[in-house]
């Protein structure tokens, strides 16, 4: 059967010259990076080019970069340990209410402990307003974390005034760039930030092996203790494979990005246009120009969104409901929740996430495959029969103006 | 040249087995553990598949295992997070001198917020006393951490005793078992532990995957929040390859250990038995029964210990200066400080540790070419020069002649 993956936000395919690069360290150089013979000086020099590999991508110092074991760990680096860090200065954080939940889930966990957290709405695009941001800072703010884009809806922040806005006051700004670094050009000097989160695993680098920026000067308290590794700041024997992957993903994104960007921006806007035109009632959630190149989150009204995973992977087209975090949990996502998607609609959610691996046959066998499952699950829903047989939609939940709110959504776009 | 790697405390190296079962993984089946598609469920499958494999070495059922990525990673949860859970009930904690620092940082973290900590005291063999467990507990203690195995030393603790004294007043006990699990019997209902840390990169298992065992009804504040793997208690996208690797490692571990822990203990006893017919002047560190098969610990009078790493380096002979992680910090180790060993004699150590890979040809060649290297080093020591023309040893410590001395060694080197 066809395999079409298209949850590449959950992660990526490792590439071969990822995969090559990793190799010879599972069982050739398999020193550890902290040994002082010539075997642990090997795996130690391979962590440093990885090293000096992610810093390139992102326009950092090496030493500024610290090697973690995923992008959820970093975000909790970040959070907690800027938090722990700066406490005598203050226990207000900000957070946007759609951050991933490694940051929403750390800021919490703060909040049991005596910080006060305040989450930033966004608006029906999910756009953080900078002027939020500033209106939220109060004197005893420590940190503002907002990411860079959404792995769900994949809307773009405006990070560098939102930066700049907490340069003034010298808060450290942490952003979460899972989703951009890699894909679309990240700099930590033109952004601003002062702690920046990125992940291999979301451009084609394996499993294990992510990193925190913290630019230099910035205070944090490490959450692995153990006194050694990455210069005290988070202990634990270096995944050399992963980190080698890693750095060598950083290298490959670096030089083929446009290229990518490029194939990934068509393959999107072709899917974006020819969709409505072959399923009636769907809408394409998130910001209409400020969006990742790879991502398609589409709200098909009538249905439910498990019937369409279900028979969607039995073509062995391979989506996601949203955040591959939240996919377990069938209720509408926090994120659609907060860009106010009706949920009548948001529970139709599917999430179309490309790689520089998929390509037009995928679009075309997705183009051919989805409306008959669409129609199918349409046949036995008695909310699309309601609406067959009056023209209208029932409403979704008490009190709620659906029906309007979502026409003057339709229009807009 | 000729390569022997005998510092396998620090990690192994991957075994063809366990690599082979991982390979798939990183671009075959390269889905997210948590997607709910058909390539997900094969990434959830296999994470499952090893969680059965780990708890079966272990002897806990299979939802008492939490995966981290490294045994730091796991150590650092186990304090930090038991020290969290229970903190309404007391703020005192018990483990010993000799732990990992991953354990002791961890703990004077927590010493940094309130908790107070009691390190206890170990013999000159390095064992802790189970009578010492029980006179330190208070009424405010609730974590009791002590090691299975001393990764420098190999002496074995007894830990079922320290177990039941906790088990009685109802204190979880946490036991890092990094240097047990896979290499001798660990059985956590014999042992009686309520955590249990194992790590397969000391097995022949990859770098990147570990694990905490916690018993059921144990409770603990995660410390990577997000919500959703490893039920909730520890967040972030699955590293699928290493936890396929980990617990492959297991299921061989398991298979061979009886064989592996014969041909080991040969090796080191051999060690043992001819060194100091080789090299005069030597100690053999730790508890001459109860200590790991692998494990050999020397310590060489008149000698510093970055000399014979160097000079064993240039023949191809990997050793370490006692814990992997101290290995960058010259000075004599926290374990041997405790076990008081003088430290004239302690600066001189080095660690010897064997995996299965290790034959009878690596221990002549050290036994051939150590010799020669300890005997150039004392030609070049003038403890060693005193030593001859006066059969005296210089005495160690403050305010005796050796700190002079010892400068004057230092320079002259």
């Amino acid at each position: 059967m066809k395999e079409i993956y298209l949850e590449n936000h959950a992660n990526t395919r490792v590439d071969e010259r990822v995969f090559e690069e990793m190799l010879p360290y599972f069982r050739e150089y398999y020193g550890n990076a902290q040994s002082m013979h010539s075997l642990g000086f090997k795996s130690k020099d391979a962590v440093e080019k990885a090293r000096y590999q992610v810093a390139h991508l992102i326009g950092s110092k090496e030493n500024e970069i610290y090697f973690t074991s995923c992008a959820s760990e970093a975000n909790n680096f970040a959070v907690k340990g800027v938090a722990e860090a700066y406490r005598q200065k203050g226990k207000h954080i900000i957070v946007s209410e759609i951050e991933h939940f490694s940051v929403l889930y750390a800021a919490r966990r703060l909040s049991q402990s005596g910080f006060e957290v305040t989450m930033l709405p966004v608006d029906r695009y999910g756009l953080v307003s900078p002027e939020d941001v500033k209106n939220a800072i109060r004197e005893d703010t420590i940190l503002v974390s907002v990411q860079h884009a959404n792995p769900e809806i994949g809307t773009i922040q405006p990070i560098a005034e939102i930066a700049a806005i907490c340069r003034v006051r010298a808060i450290p700004f942490h952003t979460d760039a899972v989703c951009t670094a890699g894909t679309i050009p990240v700099n930590v000097n033109d952004m601003g930030a002062d702690l920046l989160t990125l992940s291999g695993s979301q451009f084609y680098g394996p499993k294990g092996a992510a990193a925190l920026y913290i630019k230099k000067g910035v205070r944090i308290v490490p959450q692995i203790d153990g006194g050694i590794q990455e210069n005290g700041r988070r202990s634990g024997t270096e995944n050399v494979p992963a980190i080698v992957g890693f750095g060598k993903a950083c290298e490959i994104a670096e030089g083929e990005m446009e290229e990518n960007y490029r194939h990934m921006v068509g393959l999107r806007n072709r899917l974006i246009d020819e969709l409505p035109g072959k399923i009636p009632y769907v809408t394409i959630n998130g910001h209409p120009e400020k969006r990742l190149p790879n991502n398609v989150n589409i709200s098909v009204e009538f249905v439910e969104g498990e019937g369409m995973f279900l028979l969607l992977d039995q073509k062995g087209i391979y989506v996601s409901s949203g955040s591959a975090c939240a996919s377990k949990a069938l209720k509408m996502s926090h994120v659609l929740t907060a860009i106010k998607v009706d949920p009548a609609i948001g529970q139709g959610s599917i999430l179309v996430t490309f790689s520089k691996y998929n390509g037009h046959a995928d679009i075309d066998y997705l183009l051919a495959e989805f409306p008959p499952i669409v129609a199918k699950l349409r046949d036995m829903s008695p909310l699309y029969s309601y609406f067959q047989k009056t023209g209208q939609r029932r409403a979704a939940g008490p009190g709620t103006d659906y029906e309007h709110e979502h026409e003057q959504n339709q229009e807009d776009e």
